[in-house]
């Protein structure tokens, strides 16, 4: 996949087909907090002049249509619907301005989150690596122009979220150099550039759909998890 | 590795083998912080009644000898000796009773944290997940009794940190009952189970050794990262 491919030209109807997710990274989810000025907002905090990074575990990725599995734990589950970077490349202390050469394409990805558990345990990696708490998808883009593209989140088709990527405080190219100054970033690992403004959650039973513009709509519906005896 | 190996009963001194860090995780390092009642005071904060989890990447993996590179950021680089769980099997929601069936054996780990990082980031993947930050070695043990073990952490020599298993708040098997409840642990994931007691930084051109009962000693020297231009 990151050393090329080549177009078999064979099509087939995409209602015939089962999306997998398009990458399992084989390291990292790389996720900026409080990347939008309204989300921060949100959180009644103040947004660090660093970008401020956290870690999902590759367990936590299912594809577009998978079932997000709620656990049983207190309070609300968040939908975060966000803009992926899907690295290309190793990347370790690039420079901002060759971002680009380590990219390479973006997706769409549901930061889901266990919103009273990020608060009790004051670490964010429990509340949001739960298995399935990483839906991506439906595609990877390899050419786009992320300089403003609308996201828009829906529960069961009506609007929750909207946000546009021209309101990031951190830009992708100062991201990635942040970022791979502290980790070596590899082939398929994800960065999750931060969710834009309109807090909301979702409960058994319904459908979460995230659409950004020139990538698609990444939907999945949600249903209490099963519990082993 | 996890399906058994055949020993060749060919034995070659250790002094002319380079040891190589003894797993890479396919997906994470899962940290229990504030798992000693004594270094929680060191944090002057209380442990939570569930185990408090944290990731750690697997690009912060270095093996017994290498360098632990100290990056230029704000205040003192801290050692953490710690018994590290070796996950052999995939785990998900397992019982307590049944923890031993999953666990391939032990090793030291050093959850090497920039302290400074972690109170102005608030969420820790960054201040422990730089790279070189997760020395883990020499030895996977698998057969360990894990109830009653010295672990001791020296710079240059020194004694600094010194404590016992024994005094673990959270137990190996709720800790394994708790994180497979979360995410799938996978087959070379590793469980750093936290740090006893006595803060203590290193600086350029010091080694860090850990010794615990029984697996060894984990040394590392640490130098101030090399900057690229």
């Amino acid at each position: 996949m990151f050393s090329g491919f080549t177009p078999t030209e064979e099509r087939v109807p995409l209602e015939s087909v089962k999306l997998l997710a398009p990458v399992i990274p084989r390291s990292k989810v790389v996720c900026v907090g409080l990347n939008y000025a309204d989300h921060k907002d949100d959180m009644a905090v103040d947004s660090p002049e660093s970008p401020l990074l956290f870690l999902k575990p590759n367990t936590a990725i299912v594809g577009p249509g998978d079932t997000i599995q709620i656990p049983p734990v207190e309070g609300r589950i968040v939908h975060e619907g966000e803009l992926a970077i899907v690295i290309g490349r190793i990347a370790k202390q690039i420079k901002a301005e060759d971002y680009a050469d380590y990219i390479f394409g973006y997706t769409i990805a549901n930061d889901v989150s266990a919103r009273d558990v990020m608060f009790s345990d004051g670490q964010w990696a429990r509340a949001k690596g739960y298995d399935t708490f990483c839906p991506i998808g439906p595609f990877i883009e390899t050419e786009l122009d992320t300089s403003a593209l609308d996201i828009q989140t829906y529960v069961d088709g009506e609007p929750r979220r909207h946000g546009n990527t021209r309101d990031m405080i951190h830009g992708i190219p100062e991201i990635m150099a942040f970022a791979s100054d502290i980790w070596t970033l590899l082939p398929g690992d994800l960065i999750l550039t931060g969710t834009p403004a309109g807090l909301g959650g979702f409960v058994d039973g319904q459908t979460v759909d995230i659409t950004i513009d020139g990538i698609g709509t990444l939907s999945n519906p949600a249903r209490n998890r099963v519990e082993v005896d």
